[in-house]
């Protein structure tokens, strides 16, 4: 009998500042508890980011950070700043001087941003019952490096203006994660443009087009920006995988967080095209509540989660994790930002979805 | 005594195809209605266009038509196209071919969107009754002729680009729009942009503000196109009138149309700067149920009561028509796209809301 020769998996954890450390500590329970019973290896290293790194070092994003993050396979971050920081200079702010440097860094033109409406919580949704209990489960693919936000600007003191740039490489590269996701999901991209005015948006659509191709099992169809805008509010169960530019992905992927309803529940990652990624909550690092305990653990785990699919292509661990969070909603095992009610903490929920998880595994 | 000399407006009606006639015909009702009780004289003269002017004339703006327009204080737009033209080149189509030249021919630089959810509606809307019980009364101010769908543009195989360019005195004649129409209103402007990436929108942000100052009894705030995408689903009813550039009110007014809930109540406006305006519903000719009597005609309506407002300076005669279009809405009088058991059509409807203008006078 051969014993196979174990995956190993290197972490950079970044818990940086506010509720950063403790949700960070519920996550790296459960990313043990699956690599125990998914048979990987993972060494989770801590570094300093944000004002934390500010404080010890005078620097966002110290060397040995950077340096660490240079030789792992994925980043696990936390969130950074609070009131603390907030007057120093723009690129040594925590959020600036540690995600844009890394995002940088890295070459991160792929952002994800997954959106769910739980049975278990449809009520947290702004949607309408009709609306919200057909449920919502999209991913957002958004192209983070280009477009009008990086392109050629300028003003005079009468005149001011800004170049959206697309090349068909970009397009091609953020068009292949958007298919690949779906292939792992529903097996359905809406790509989103504004083809009937924008050249780049034609561009865009032939190159989705032509992506297309190389995936036989994805349904794709094209919307333009507006009817998407208009078909989140009124059918979200429609979507699988939105794939879109710069500035559609940025409104976009908030109108959908403000759909999901709440902020505590959803991950976001940042990906490069060798499977690098950097994995963060969507929310903030809520120094308000920091210290307290009673932060949502929940996007911190599912962040996690999503490194494992699209970093170390752990599917398996990654939907073990998934279902052990969906059943503690269920069970209404949550903080008070989901349930103002609630008398469970951060490490009650991190417990709880390490139970469930272990339970599984008998 | 003197006998004070009536003012006189001349409005050119262009009913156009599918449901146009019908519900124009119930508009016309109405505004004769209120020219009398208020008042004031009014020339409604017919002409031909989109499908109905290709048939007549192989045009869809005639001459005649334009000629019509050109001596006319506001054009009272119904709703063109339709399965019958749609084989036609893009230039000729009913809709390209006569709401575009329209726009340039008259400058009409500023559309407005207004979207409310009404009280006794509430459940029309899509948005969780928690949410849609606060009501929403929002002015989409979009500026229609610049921005990145009328920048340079281009593409080679390989690369297309997009450019978004902006002068101070395009911002400036569409701010002050904005800044008139919430004087009118709840004296709130909230103006969309995305100043921390682009030039455009630092411009726009000066400028408006620099425009703010000749309106100290309205509140001027700014916010993120990412973020107003998700206020107008979290607390819709914050907004009074937002002002937006003509890529982001494209995308804002149709999420205020989604959450409004009904097309079929959303009127809308084009104006120039010297008070001309095309004013029409925000929905489609609605092939499908024309000639059936069962349209609904508020939209029209209510796009008759805009220009009352925004060219005749007539707001006592808009907020009448308001007003009996939200009695009626009350008294559940409405056709059947909002209530799908009511028996009430497009005329019964049009006489329910020119009854109640009549008692009203009394
Ligand atoms: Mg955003
Ligand atoms: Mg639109």
């Amino acid at each position: 009998m051969r014993t196979a020769v174990k995956k190993q998996y290197k972490v950079a954890v970044l818990a940086g500042d506010g509720i950063g450390p403790e949700v960070m500590a519920e996550a790296e329970k459960v990313l043990q508890v699956v690599a125990d019973k998914f048979q990987f290896g993972l060494t989770l290293t801590p570094a300093l980011v944000g004002g934390a790194a500010i404080d010890a070092s005078g620097e966002p994003l110290p060397a040995a950070t950077l340096a660490l993050c240079q030789q792992s396979d994925a980043i696990l971050f936390g969130s950074v700043g609070g009131p603390k920081w907030t007057g120093l200079a723009p690129d040594k702010q925590p959020e600036r001087g540690s995600l844009l440097p890394l995002r940088k860094t890295f070459d991160l033109f792929c952002n994800l941003r997954p959106g769910q409406i739980y049975p278990a919580f449809a009520e947290l949704s702004p949607l309408h019952p009709r609306v919200s209990s057909q449920g919502m489960d999209v991913l957002c693919v958004r192209e983070l490096t280009g477009g009008i936000y990086f392109g050629e600007k300028g003003r005079t003191d009468t005149d001011a203006f800004d170049t959206q740039r697309y090349s068909v490489a970009e397009i091609e590269r953020i068009a292949r994660v958007a298919f690949d996701a779906a292939s792992k999901r529903s097996n359905k991209v809406t790509s989103i443009d504004k083809a009937n005015v924008l050249q780049t948006s034609i561009l865009w659509r032939e190159t989705v087009e032509r992506v297309a191709k190389d995936y036989p099992g994805v349904t794709l169809e094209h919307m333009y920006i507006d009817n998407a805008a208009m078909q989140l509010i009124r059918s979200p169960q429609q979507f699988d995988v939105l794939l879109c530019d710069n500035l559609f992905g940025d409104i976009l992927s908030d109108e959908i967080a403000a759909i999901a309803g709440s902020l505590g529940l959803l991950p976001s990652a940042s990906l490069n095209g060798n499977g690098f990624g950097l994995y963060e909550p969507a929310g903030g690092s809520a120094p308000d509540i920091a210290g307290k305990g009673i932060a949502n653990p929940i996007a911190q785990i599912l962040s996690a989660a999503l490194m494992l699919r699209y970093s170390f292509g752990e599917e398996d661990a990654a939907r073990a994790i998934e279902q052990a969070v969906q059943q503690c909603l269920a069970q209404h095992i949550v903080t008070r930002d989901i349930n103002p009610n609630s008398t469970y903490g951060t490490a009650a929920v991190g417990a709880a979805i390490v139970a469930t998880l272990r339970q599984e595994n008998r």
